[in-house]
């Protein structure tokens, strides 16, 4: 069971690959809408990439797909705009002291990448789930990660080194917004 | 059918409402491919919103959807960064000399106001296919248009006197974003 601040308590299925990310997800899905509705950001997840292969219509108002596969997303997860920058980033979920590299593929990286050129705002959110600490961190570090030879995890200790932790809390869920306001925004 | 200027010839299914939108998407969707790979702009389609309801396993590394529906978008088809910018659209076509305001549901409205307040570029593109015209209008026109009562549709007129036509071509195949560079990223 992961303890949230605000006394929730979920339940975290540990061997069941299917449901990892979803607790997560719903956090950032949870904060995003807290930060549409109060007019501070606009940030969606992106529909899973789904290629449709049958439909069929059992009437003239529906459309039944009855047969569908899964797509190895291109890009990442989430993006949106915050004032006035384009933010884009991944979310992982994970059970271990590590964060496995090839979690991310490497289309995923190449648009981390791309986004940093054009001028956006890009980076990865980490749930550690069994320590119930989040952290944010940008692409760059996950990026030259990626470069190195023979590293196929990047370790707890580093991602609390080279990271942010996020503030959780009843709303939004995943104050992930602040750190950009407090790291990056009023820098640039 | 409808001549490019490229010579190609692609065919237009006049009734079939199922493909209605699909030619006008592959056109983007190239066009975003030539300004990602020329490192111009970093713009995508987002996948169609889609209920799963069942998975089957027929072995342990496929996943196989055997019942899913099609959900009604909340958001917009495209978004993505240009020159540091966040750009988000809705892209239509029609075969008539109007388009139906029906043709955009209210959270689409809100969503592109939405992305206005925080200082992104919104707007639609509408492809009249019988006269083989794209236009890009600011998503402005479009919310105001559709604050009116008693207004159904948006004449091809209104269209073409309120939006900017977009120059087709082989590469990239609609340049749209050459617009927003002559009449808003200059302006900024």
């Amino acid at each position: 069971m992961v303890n949230y601040p605000n006394g929730k308590k979920k339940l975290v299925i540990q061997n069941d690959t299917s449901n990892r990310g979803m607790i997560l997800e719903d956090d950032i899905n949870q904060s995003n809408l807290y930060y549409l509705s109060h007019a501070i950001a606009n940030i969606h997840k992106k529909p899973t990439p789904i290629q449709v292969v049958k439909v069929s219509y059992p009437n003239r108002q529906s459309a039944k797909i009855t047969e569908a596969y899964f797509k190895t997303p291109s890009t990442t997860d989430y993006n949106g705009i915050y004032k006035g920058k384009y933010i884009d980033f991944e979310a992982k979920e994970t059970h271990k002291n590590r964060l496995p590299l090839d979690n991310l593929n490497s289309h995923q990286i190449n648009h981390l990448k791309s986004v940093q050129i054009h001028g956006g705002i890009a980076f990865v959110i980490i749930a550690f789930c069994h320590k119930n600490e989040v952290y944010l961190i940008y692409a760059d570090f996950i990026i030259n990660q990626f470069k190195l030879a023979n590293k196929s995890f990047i370790s707890y200790e580093e991602i609390k080194e080279n990271g942010y932790l996020v503030k959780q809390g009843y709303h939004p869920r995943l104050d992930y917004l602040s750190i950009l306001d407090e790291h990056y925004i009023k820098e640039c």
